[in-house]
């Protein structure tokens, strides 16, 4: 499902009016030093001044709709012919529809709460100062990205929205597309007087330029969020001389406790797996307990082979239906983003836990229980980004959160963990008001 | 000021018992997946628990007093022998009062709230999901420091009260004290039940260890906080392939605005400049409003220069008094650590934010006036960790801010930014409570 590395790195082929490769490292350093200026502007511009860039670059993405579909049909007749697989030629495709729904997620962004210069917490010392924490942008935010030239817009619009300035890197196979999408963010900035900066699009499709912007930029990048398949993630992750926002994947587990109702146990399991199979808090293992086991898990394997899904099972669940194969030692720890599912019977919660410790991929995990104590000890010991009691894992994402948007979904322990949106985009300062206090 | 990076790598003299360097990689290795494991322990431990540990720690620290002292005094003889400087030397040294200060630093944490499982927010969305927001810790971090042996008493409090394992890389100049204090702080794991493993001391002097800790010991390692001079946190800043909790150095600055009391003024400035010069938060800058400088500027000068400050200055500040001395461009962002200070006159407020911008570290900054708009505009504009008003430069200290103690104090803006305290030191997840919600 994903799109290969070499799909971001493209085939070389210059685009008229790009730099030798002998200035690339200028022009990219030239790329940074420019956002970390753009990027103090942002941080001071008022909420009514982003909003009002945000506005104008719904409107011109609007407007510049016919060129950007036709940017894209060229996009797509170079990858057709490059033999691009129907998936990847889906995830590159435009349309009508998907322009608009461009433009319409520039506007929910625009909508949300500016977050910058939200006093987060506030306290008195007893020698009378005020120290308030108050959210700052994070500075500058390096987006690498692949086919899909949506990103383009949803990522500079979260950015900007957070005071920062973006530097983005499309795939090169969405190049044209991401240029014609980008001309329009830049007259939304123009209109609102912001300097042209505060989004650039690397205008090369060379290669090394992703080299260059995961060393940082000369330190002008805070960070990084790579959008796209396992391969590109993993290079940033490894690459990265910066902090990266990003999951590797989601192995997210669906446990259904002995003290689980059928029916919800049914209902959960079929939408965390099949609802939609690609995304990363799609299941990719159940767990039941032995315990409920002859109740649960027949009904459950069953109702998950009649809907389409492969089951790959321990002996326990391949004993239930003649349909399931056996689990391979590395099904357990596999995303398939596919409507495969590997399943197996623990014994109790401790082995559940256990096991998604083992196996799992710190994404988001899920118990189905109506025993209150098993589903306490399940939430506080799972440590995951996201854990959930008698809720899909399919939750996982910035919209259901109700952060409005997200660039994605990070796994680390750092700074954002879980769905990232306006607010993981910030950082914070302290300030403090004295009236004259001196330290002892 | 600061000890030589060179102090912590050491002479490579080998303790006894120490493996072999062709085994330092397979010990380190060994000590971060221990470090791991204990950390997992040390996530669901109770409050009560890791707190009996520290009470434990601080009592085995008292009781062991004379075996601490006997192996500093070891420590001494060989850097005495070795030309260690007196700084050094008073760095490195132990004395019953700084061992009873080490237990009462770790009685102190003892009794800071338990960061831990703290809901930081909570809401429901419209399907009635419930969700929460919850403090866990980090995982595990390494501590890298120099010649203050006190540091592996400190640092493995702050990292156990938050949950965390601790890897300790302390300098090779005090390996002996720093022995024995972690003797006395497994003591107290122990009573407790908590694994060894929670506080590990790299046993050995070699300096291979630092690089090994640098890149995350496959991954074990969360985050690296350094403690010391510059050197050392230069070399963690360039060479860590994980997050590091640091500020290279402090280059802080006061802005005496035009409408300042000239009272007011004289009491921060000194304060903030000479109550300690070796700390990060002294100023190292002292801005003068040309507005006010025909009041402000002389009164300042003399005040600094006859409290045995050397003043560096631009030629407004050179005119108002013969010791002056000029300032070379250096002088402007040069942190002395020392009874040394650059002064300027600059335009008003603009001048002195553009200034701070240029020349500082993004550390902590001042601005004293009576007039609120430039005050907020001061707080606003100046993008520091730390920024005040009406209050000296030297209150940069997690104690001074309430946190109860600090690792340090972070210049990074990602996670953890001015002072690094229990709270700074846990990560967070996201536990959703449902009835049965699946996603549309």
């Amino acid at each position: 499902m994903n799109a290969p590395l070499k799909a971001l790195e493209g085939s070389g082929a210059r685009p008229s009016g790009a730099k030798g490769a002998s200035d690339l490292p200028a022009l990219m350093r030239q790329i940074g030093r420019d956002a970390r200026t753009a990027a103090r502007v942002l941080a001071l511009a008022p909420a009514v001044q982003k909003n009002r860039a945000l506005a104008a670059m719904a409107k011109a993405i609007r407007a510049g709709s016919s060129a950007i579909l036709a940017a894209n049909r060229e996009d797509q007749a170079e990858a057709r012919a490059a033999g691009a697989t129907p998936a990847f030629l889906d995830r590159l495709a435009l349309d009508p529809e998907r322009i608009a729904a461009m433009a319409d997620g520039i506007e929910a962004v625009r909508k949300l709460k500016d977050p910058v210069g939200w006093v987060m917490a506030s306290w008195r010392r007893p020698n009378g100062m005020r120290i308030e924490r108050v959210r700052v942008p994070l500075g500058v935010v390096g987006v690498i990205y692949e086919s899909r030239p949506n990103v383009t817009a949803d990522a500079a619009a979260l950015c900007l929205k957070a005071g920062n300035a973006a530097i983005l890197r499309g795939g090169s196979e969405s190049f044209r597309s991401c240029r014609a999408i980008h001309a329009a963010l830049l007259e939304g900035l123009a209109e609102a007087g912001l300097p042209a900066s505060c989004v650039a699009l690397v205008p090369t499709r060379e290669r090394e330029a992703v080299g260059m912007m995961l060393s940082g930029l000369d330190g002008t990048i805070d960070v990084i969020v790579p959008r796209g398949g396992k391969n590109l993630v993993e290079r940033v992750q490894t690459e990265a001389r910066v902090p990266v926002f990003a999951h590797l994947e989601g192995v997210c587990h669906v446990y259904v406790d002995g003290k689980a109702k059928l029916g919800m146990a049914k209902s959960i399991v079929l939408n965390a797996k099949m609802r939609r199979t690609g995304v990363c808090g799609a299941a990719e293992t159940l767990l039941v307990d032995r315990a409920g086991a002859a109740k649960l898990l027949k009904p459950l394997i069953t109702m998950l082979l009649d809907a389409g899904c492969e089951v790959r099972g321990d002996a326990a669940v391949m004993a239930v239906d003649r349909r399931v194969k056996p689990a391979s030692k590395e099904d357990w720890s596999t995303e398939y983003l596919d409507a495969v599912l590997t399943a197996g019977v623990v014994d109790g919660i401790d082995a559940a836990i256990a096991h998604i410790e083992r196996y799992g991929s710190h994404h988001t995990d899920a118990i189905i229980t109506e025993d209150r104590k098993a589903a306490e000890k399940f939430l506080r010991e799972v440590d995951s980004a996201i854990v959930l009691h008698n809720a899909s894992t399919q939750f996982a994402d910035g919209g259901e959160f109700g952060f409005g948007a997200e660039i994605g979904i990070a796994t680390g322990r750092l700074h954002a963990r879980g769905p990232v949106g306006v607010e993981q985009l910030t950082s914070f300062n302290y300030r403090i008001r004295g009236s004259g206090q001196t330290r002892p």
